[in-house]
């Protein structure tokens, strides 16, 4: 008898902890992991078949690290580090150097997938210190595959060539997928 | 006397259950939805009295499809299609053109209530390709009546008058309310 | 006997409660609550030593509010209101003008903290009419020490002096931390 109650209670219990939350996460761990590759090509006035990028305003002066200068771009995103790879997504958005005493820059930049494996958006918002071996960005939010994610992507530049051509390595880590 | 003990177990789990969280979500389904209509009319440099909005950086000439301009809006949003409406909040943010071979925006835009109704704000961020007839986009953050708000807004360019009018539908669903 | 069972039962609705989330929040009570000062210097060509932030563009004509104003800022944040205290973060990020009819800006803005104290990243994001005396602000995101945060800033603009100085209050309150 009090074992039958018992069960009522565990099975009600159980109702209840099911009703109480429809996600829930593990803060520590990612719920989804992956690595992408950005190209990003300057757009110099005679390579518009190529260039991915443009400066849309120049460094005013104030210090001798580009403090100022604005970029916008719409870069391919690789799955490995070869530029000329399918990509996998875009990356939209703009960046600008910010600092004098060092260069420095801040980006706001939403991947965009849309392909039939992947199709939905997820935008990065964040300080992005460039002379550090690797920076933290955060994840805000996002659509579709990415409905509602929030994370951390981890930016390596991987490969500079002058001011023609840069490769960042990014390490996404979602910790929050619906 | 085992009843009893059950009793007990059961009132501690609920009250475990009250303590554990405060908010819980459904995250299929918005807790807040509504409709929105947000009217541009752009500055031509003598519509002062009308112009809602201004092109700060023309395009660079980096492919046809006005890579680089940038224009920044202070747009009325209004419950129907009707411009004459009476607004109930202003979407405040800036645009930018970024792809060489089509039209495509992204943009970052707060919508800013403040009615006896409503008051407070919430934010979105997101690419935008105005070629396709809906984009959903990211709401990171809120404050106010949208306190830590987030969602997607689902846009559609609804009218388009040339160069110096258009009317957007904004779908707004929200899936975070506290 | 029955006794028994039920703290079996006991024991494994703990855990089930302890599994089903690892964090939990109360939504109305911040988790973290700080003051910080941000200190801008307006760049006038002449101040270079000095200046913390710079206009890349200027008022373009559309109402006498200074619309389209377009400002890169890199402040020092401290922990008091003196401008010459050891700051504890650098404010990075951008500003626009964006009314004709009054004076109100549109800001993104990361608090970088890089001291032995604290490590990270927040970034702050809305509108900010600056006319009002507070501004509540949506905090969307952080990395480090502020690792997926989220919560409101609340703006004063504490001291102006023309428009070569301002300092701004920013009451921190976070309701996510992890």
């Amino acid at each position: 008898m009090a074992n039958e109650i018992s069960r009522h209670i565990l099975s009600f219990v159980l109702v209840l902890l099911l009703l109480s939350e429809t996600v829930s996460f593990d803060w520590k761990k990612p719920c989804k992991s992956f690595v992408l590759y950005q190209h990003n090509i300057a757009y110099d006035s005679d390579n518009t078949d190529n260039a991915t990028s443009a400066t849309i305003l120049n460094p005013l002066g104030l210090g001798n690290f580009l403090f100022g200068k604005f970029v916008i771009f719409d870069n391919p995103v690789t799955m490995d580090q070869n530029y000329l790879s399918k990509p996998v997504a875009r990356a939209q958005g703009f960046i600008f150097y910010n600092k004098k005493s060092n260069f420095n820059i801040w980006v706001a930049c939403t991947l965009v997938f849309n392909s039939t494996q992947h199709k939905g958006t997820f935008t990065i918002m964040d300080a992005n210190p460039i002379r550090e071996p690797t920076r933290d960005l955060s994840i805000v939010g996002g659509t579709g595959d990415f409905f509602m994610t929030r994370g951390i992507a981890t930016f390596k530049s991987d490969l500079i060539q002058g001011s023609k051509y840069f490769r960042l390595k990014m390490d996404i880590n979602l910790y929050e997928c619906y």
